[in-house]
């Protein structure tokens, strides 16, 4: 029995192509600036994203950290989705790095609204003494949400909410670990949805399924910051252009396999959905992510007792669990894992 | 006309009495530890509060900040209601200076449940990397609770929520800026409130009418490190014996002058919440603070027309008022200010 | 027998006047900028000073760490003095507040020169990463010098030093804990030393016998964000007007008698200078501090010995002792004191 | 004509049997602990420096900076050679991420006494408040040391510094970037070199050869501690076994090669010891690192000028020069390195 993984979309392998990609790379001293795969990435990555300028890194968390670093200092304030990776799933970065106080907004499923934005910031008055809050700089928004269920921001709230954020002065800057995937659901252009923000951090080990590393978008001038602090938190990595050729073959070869993917994710969550012992709408699976809650027993045990029946999934709080396919996950598998989520709900 | 200042308790003037005693205190050089008065006072709030031993800084802000980072590191997560005044109205200190992720919990008027705490903590499970979220080490509680109106925390809910916390083995610290309010409202004492807690911070400028000061309260060692952590943000502040003997003298003759404070503050909220206008209700006053919100324009307007009339308050939100209530304003100022609050909402 | 106490300035008492000054002191809440005092002191301090403005806190390790993080931000260096108070004796502030890399001058007694600080930074050459090293973002000066033994900078050293880090595009903070020593020792104004600098630290405390806190002086722009500092780490202490009235007290009232205080100490290190087993030259006392080393045995038996004979000095590294004057501390005493060291130096 | 690129041992190109290895790599998600090639690198790498675990990251800096972050607190003081790597090369992340104190020992060539450590650390007296300088918590040896000229800790000097260390209570990380040079050039085993310190840092980027990646070794429980920090500056690099099959061929095909590449290193300082305008005694070349001087001229001149007649050096400082020698570099390379010396002498 070959376990299917559903954990996380990341658990992507290499393909032969891309590994034969890696294998004969140029490379060179990324550090010196001299990786011609790494500047060919960083090229290809601003131009699909409408941007000046891109750097790569080892990791969607250090993109979207050094991100929220270029843009603040200690002490300011920063607006996150309450459920935002950034904020929940990347190690306190946003305090532990940056210094910065997460302020929440109150999304559906990662999706909130233009007076949210303004209710957060608020009005000062001259009556208040100014240097009591800390001053909120920053607003971020992750498209697709990853803990909202893979959720797509509609392109109308997005310019709403960015419109609101640019017009308090707020810095703006997407979380686009799978932009990919958002743009593959709405047909919407990445460097649309990428518009209205300063600064975009994309994925190529979590969508497109490379083995390593994002890239940070933007003006010139913060992208210049951006490159200081990766340097510094140790993100420059030498000869990197090996796995930066795996993102630019995942880039190029693998963005229109997504619908095939969202697809599998569909059909996995129709048949569970149907399951006694399931609450899931299927209308909210819109990319590759399958957030459904057991309406009996703990996730815990669901997803200890699936994974000795074959299916590797994730527990989402006491009673969610998560399911994220990806290039690797046939149509069969998703069936295979369906038929697994059955058995597991028979067996508690 | 004299304006009626109800900002906030920390406007409070010393009076004749504690100025003689400041003017005649004994003094020593606080960063050697040669202070007597401040020796003095710190001895008698660690005796109040039940605990071995505590420290006076310049201010509630820093006394709660330098406890956050006594008990954590960067990266740790803290517990906050989610309109704590640690979280919201210092500065961002907890980002900035702590370097420390605030994971909000969804109190009524700043009262949460010991489910509440559980459900934040969660539960690890081994499927899930333990290195990506940010480890929750520190719960906060607010007692009384400023932005939620002076509310009281029942002791029966402090204390499972405590429990829920030790269990989960997070550290506790009190945000006791008011706890002499607390204890005013239910005579139970403030060391039996502080039990539970690691550390206690207290406030001799807000409740108690003193000019300068708090101190932090807590284990002998945890103090000592407070008191590293209180040089390091500069509040070694030398012959502070001056300031200290206020805050004794507001500790000694100022407490037993609450339940007054309190039922001007009930007059004044009783009175106003017939008013058209103004949604209140005055069971929701339990200590010094009145909040109420207006059902018809907004507390900017309301606030800066009120000044004009007489009365100093706060804008709270868009559309909420924040009157606080201390030593200084009589029965007859409360009167007097219900009375402004009725022409504002006439003018307006 | 009274201990003749020379560990530090800071150890001075108020004067009857000052307490005085103090007890009927106009206050209001200095949060919200509303104490007269504070206004009064921080007005005539910016303006002594030649500085637009200028903010009143609790301690001089306040001002220079808020001045220093009011200047950069994290991973920025900062060029220091090797021996310079803010770096050495301020609880790492400068890494763990400001989180600035302190880059460290060769001063000699605390004085270093131009070509010092041009060697510091260096010439960045186009084949070496810029991202690499911090960038260095500010120089800090000490004037006088604490652990140089009160040393005042030569005011040409002070213009070309100062002038060759603003050539090199620093911003220049000054560390004028004791700038009205300086100032007394040369007849220099105060403001002519200040001028070459953005921000200027000065302390009432330690110069000029106040009990509590220092300002911090430069362009309105610095100063205002040095107030959100303030407030964020806990120096807005509320009625603060009645410590500020002891240090506009000293401002006005002991500047005068600065020079008998040098004068007093130069007594001491002359008849000290003179006894077999002190390295001590006069010359190098040129103001209210007194440095030497002992050529036999260790600094810690000393000041034990001194303390039990009558006097309290601190010990400065294995074999050096510190004894420092100030208005409290008569000719008389300034005798007595050397009569203990020779004593001391006999018993041991 | 081709380049000779001597600016660093971090510009070596991965060869075809290395680039083999890393196409067909077992990988998994590194950030979910799956990867058997970067768990198999992990191994080896502790079992070769004696440890019990360690954690593999993108680079070197990340490394050591996770190092410090996992030894220490902010506001802890770090004892460094002056010219340290970490202190002087890692974008000040010793204090911007870690918010420590560095504290500089005067090392010559990058080698200090353990007379130098305890003077750094010094005797706290009782009569000096403890709050008020940074604790000493962690010494950091560099070996071999990279500013220094590639020099390499005499084994009794390391033992009694950091027997010293230890005795002082201070944690100790060795920097091991191009320990395994250290080896190579005394034969002394790097577990023997590691033995003394807690943590270990050793590359395979500078020192074998391979495109990326560091290993942190060290006790299990500081090494957990360092995965957290990884992942929370970005460190979880997924299929990072693309990479560390490189490191693994590194570590097993390289280090034999190791002396070849001092030869030559050597073979360059001997010829160019013997130029008149040159600087440079060839007993201080060690290992694979020649630092000259120029006796006249300025190193900017110098990196230019060699870079036109085909060689590529980095300036280090004013007037010195810095050629870095490994793996792709063969002794006709070396002599051919010389000529161009010789020539950019004779052209300037």
């Amino acid at each position: 029995m070959t376990l299917i993984d559903l954990r996380s979309d990341t658990c992507s392998q290499p393909t032969r192509a891309m590994r034969e990609a890696m294998a004969w790379a140029d490379v060179g001293d990324d550090v010196y600036g001299d990786d011609p795969t790494v500047k060919e990435l960083e090229t290809e990555s601003a131009a699909l994203l409408g941007k000046q300028d891109a750097v790569y890194m080892p990791s969607g968390t250090m993109t979207n950290q050094v991100g929220i670093r270029a843009h603040t200092e200690p002490g300011d304030a920063v607006l996150f989705d309450q459920n935002a990776h950034v904020y929940l799933l990347e190690g306190g970065a946003p305090a532990a790095y940056s210094g910065t106080l997460p302020r929440l907004l109150p999304g559906i499923r990662g999706i909130f609204t233009a007076a949210d934005v303004a209710a957060a910031v608020g009005r000062p008055h001259p009556f208040f003494p100014s240097t009591v809050p800390a001053p909120v700089k920053l607003l971020c928004i992750e498209n697709t949400h990853n803990l909202g269920g893979g959720t797509v921001w509609p392109l109308e709230q997005l310019l709403a909410a960015t419109a609101a954020g640019r017009q308090l002065g707020l810095n703006l800057h997407l979380d686009g670990a799978r932009l990919w995937h958002a743009s593959a659901a709405t047909g919407i252009d990445v460097a649309e949805y990428a518009a209205p923000f300063d600064t975009v951090s994309v994925c190529f080990s979590k969508a497109l399924g490379a083995p390593v590393g994002s890239c940070l978008a933007g003006p010139a001038e913060l992208v210049a910051r951006a490159r200081r602090f990766k340097q510094q938190i140790g993100g420059g990595f030498r000869q990197a252009g090996i796995v930066a050729a795996g993102a630019l073959y995942a880039l190029r070869q693998h963005r229109s396999q997504l619908p095939e993917v969202h697809a599998n994710a569909k059909r996995f969550a129709v048949t569970v959905s149907q399951m006694d012992g399931i609450d899931l709408d299927p209308a909210h699976v819109e990319t590759n992510i399958v957030l459904f809650r057991l309406t009996r027993g703990s996730s815990a045990a669901f997803v200890d007792q699936a994974h000795r029946l074959g299916l590797h999934v994730l527990p989402s709080g006491a009673d969610g669990i998560r399911a994220v396919f990806y290039l690797d996950i046939s149509a069969d598998d998703a069936d295979r894992a369906a038929t697994v989520v059955g058995k597991t709900l028979a067996a508690l």
